[in-house]
């Protein structure tokens, strides 16, 4: 599909389209583009931009997964969206890629592997499947090197009940969640909310000035982002 | 794919399967989930009920409806989500069902009508294009009896442009939108705020009452569902 790069929403239907081609691709589900259209509502309220709460999300987070054992899990959105950014994000904070999928089937999980492997990575976790976490869907299969034994996870667009599994083995658990209302935005260590579009390249910046960690406190920084939003909805009557 | 009905989530993953098997028999775009999941958001903002101003907005809709000679525009996630009540409140307001799609094939255009015919429609209009509106989407080919000559047209789930050259028209144009900052929202005549799978069934019981036009002031209406999504927001901290 040819999308003149005039039209007002020039960006949010290529980005759109790039899902489907992943769809078409086999490395993400249908299900993805209702998340990706969930996504796009929050992005709206947020202003489609980074905000401030979200830049210091993304610079704790990035000192944290610099300063321990971490893994960057990754679904079908990820691989569809950002697939070279989150490579180059790997790279920059010596952290291994894991697919993990919600609807996994070994397909699914050769196409994300390729996918990963064509941006540039040099080895895609996940696919072993040697080690489980404690929920009942496709997505307790992980990866004995990766998410099973790091301390810390980086979870995009994630579903609440893995993050909770994940809570509970005393990992600290990033993640990137344009919902601030989301489980997983509430359990989260540290919960970016923000477009992964615009976080992972910001992440990559902001790696390459190894920034130190001095703690943070995501309850107000969630406030934040909601306090955005909740001005977005009354500025625009 | 089987949903247990005690999943917190069933309602919702049952409307997204709906999705999916009108995409699978043809009538519903793949773009029809991202539009499903943006209104998943927004739902989830209203606390997933309808509100007493959607209440009020319905009543309204209903008694111009009525008193005025109407169409119901339909797409793809009307036909997947609640085909049949559609049908049901075409008879109640003795007004016709017109298709009339932004991804327009003939294909999509045969397997929309054969969608409201078994759904129970006597007739559907929209397949004959022997009129047009003024925009360049393929959303201009209307029918002559329906979109192009009607006074009040229901147009649920819908794109800016068409509203604007709708109510270029002069025709009063009643929208269902669960996104209270669109331009349709704020174009409309009356927006109701509020999820497909619930209003169109509230407008069908309120039919049977006969309500009577009484004038409606969609702002303060709209500024009402605004303000209860800022509340969810800051509740649910």
């Amino acid at each position: 599909m040819n999308i003149p790069k005039s039209h007002p929403r020039y960006k949010s239907l290529l980005y759109r389209e790039k899902i489907v081609e992943g769809i078409n691709r086999g490395y993400t589900s249908q299900v993805g583009l209702v998340a990706h259209g969930r996504g796009e509502a929050f992005d709206y309220l947020l202003g489609e931009k980074t905000s401030s709460y979200a830049h210091a999300a993304c610079e704790a987070a990035v000192a944290k997964l610099m300063s321990t054992r971490s893994v960057l899990s990754a679904n079908g959105n990820v691989a569809a969206l950002c697939a070279e950014e989150y490579v180059t994000l790997s790279k920059v904070l010596n952290a291994p890629i894991e697919v993990n999928l919600f609807y996994r089937t070994p397909e699914r999980m050769k196409a994300m592997e390729k996918r990963f492997l064509e941006a540039g990575a040099e080895e895609v976790l996940g696919l072993a499947e040697d080690a489980e976490i404690q929920i009942e869907s496709e997505r307790r299969k992980v990866d004995s090197r990766g998410i099973y034994s790091r301390e810390t996870v980086l979870v995009p667009l994630e579903d609440g009940d893995r993050t909770e599994a994940l809570k509970r083995m005393g990992k600290f658990v990033i993640a990137i969640d344009l919902n601030p209302l989301s489980r997983t935005a509430k359990k989260a260590d540290i919960t970016i909310v923000d477009n992964i579009v615009r976080a992972v390249p910001l992440m990559v910046e902001l790696a390459k000035k190894k920034p130190r960690w001095r703690g943070f406190d995501n309850a107000a920084n969630l406030a934040g982002s909601m306090a955005i939003m909740q001005q977005n909805l009354s500025n625009s009557q």
